[in-house]
């Protein structure tokens, strides 16, 4: 357990686990995304808005650890810190624990750019700041 | 806007919208289910627990219509009312509204029975009555 | 089994099942949509560059019989039919029949409309005919 | 475009799609699960079988580089070659390509183990020697 910027919480759907009586591996995607808008939006970006701006968020490479795996009707949060990877990217530390004890369940690294609308990488230099920069919650 | 004996909030994840802008038709299914679920979680009855007993609970039909559509980042609700349609099916009256507005979206009936381990449909008497009896809430 | 205009035939994938080892109910409808958009390309009809033209299609209804259920591995087909409800109305019959037994497993029935670009329910007349009418296959 | 022991063909499906018009990041996640487990068929290896004798395959680790997105219609392939990692571990390198142009859409490499029916990593050495020996097809 670490020390977050951005954490949100879930619970696990039943529709959501698979034959195994687990959550379905690439189900950890959609939370790890849905935590990145959310925190996205906590700093007034919002992903939907950034598209019609032509401004789209790209994913790049995703590394992810499996530790535990989570099942029907847990609680759990995602917490997240970001890092400026280069000028034309940026990271995303996510992980995963279980609630209300804390046992690690996934641990993430997901390294992002964005395109302008030619599709080309440009990632505007305040977006950048309000991204990687700013106090931990 | 009705009176529900079981509700349950939700808010619109990206992932869940699809090529139109708008949450993908076959995602309010799960949206239903989930609320089944909970609903069910909160009369004491498991669904994955129910499983593990050899009583399975079945969809047999589903009735849904689309009013309007739900997009990125709308907060809405599950309302749930049940009933009891014979001695081996019972219904699930769901409607989605949008929040804060109530708005209706979706209207959806869903006609269930249960299974016993042999795979014969078989309610439980007072499986049926935790169900469909109780005070409204 | 009956005689449809348009068959298309898919194979279940694990990760579509859930906890009770079967085809999830939501699942179907990604069938279902999946074949009705294939239909529409056999007609010359693709469903993404409609949306671009200002003609989005819509679901209005959709009811849904399940009769038995998939499981991992299975083999089946989806068979379509259509036809004109109103001025500003079609509906796709669809079933779903495991292969190679033939054994029912859902039927559909599927009411839509078509939205110009204000939004407003408009169905053009050669689009109608396109879905609803032709020779059987 | 690599030489694979195993390509498993696909086609995008539009409920794949998310908001940007794009197949969404977790959805290439269910494709990889899909080919992997298509190809432990071809070996001879059923999961939901293996799951029944007590052999769950578990994922501990992926890797993923999305190099260009696949939009509706798209045809593709997933290429998959296998490696040993250790007694306890063995991986799947995946490779996604579209169709029929060969442009290289996804670069994966997933690292795998199997649970016994206590919950210990524990690779049967026949399924090991199943899964990573073997002539490249």
């Amino acid at each position: 357990m670490g020390d977050y910027r951005f954490k949100l919480e879930f619970e696990v759907r039943d529709y959501e686990c698979d034959l195994s009586g687990i959550v379905n591996n690439a189900v950890y995607q959609n939370y790890l995304e849905h935590a990145r808008h959310e925190f996205l939006k906590s700093r007034g970006l919002n992903f939907a808005q950034l598209e019609k701006r032509g401004v789209t968020l790209v994913v790049i490479r995703i590394e992810m650890d499996f530790l535990y795996p989570l099942r029907s009707g847990d609680k759990f949060y995602v917490g997240l810190n970001t890092e400026r990877v280069s000028r034309l990217r940026f990271g995303f530390m996510q992980d995963i624990y279980r609630l209300p004890d804390e046992k690690p369940i996934l641990a993430a690294k997901v390294i992002c750019t964005a395109l302008n609308d030619q599709g080309y990488p440009r990632v505007p230099k305040e977006f950048m700041e309000q991204i990687t920069s700013g106090l931990r919650i």
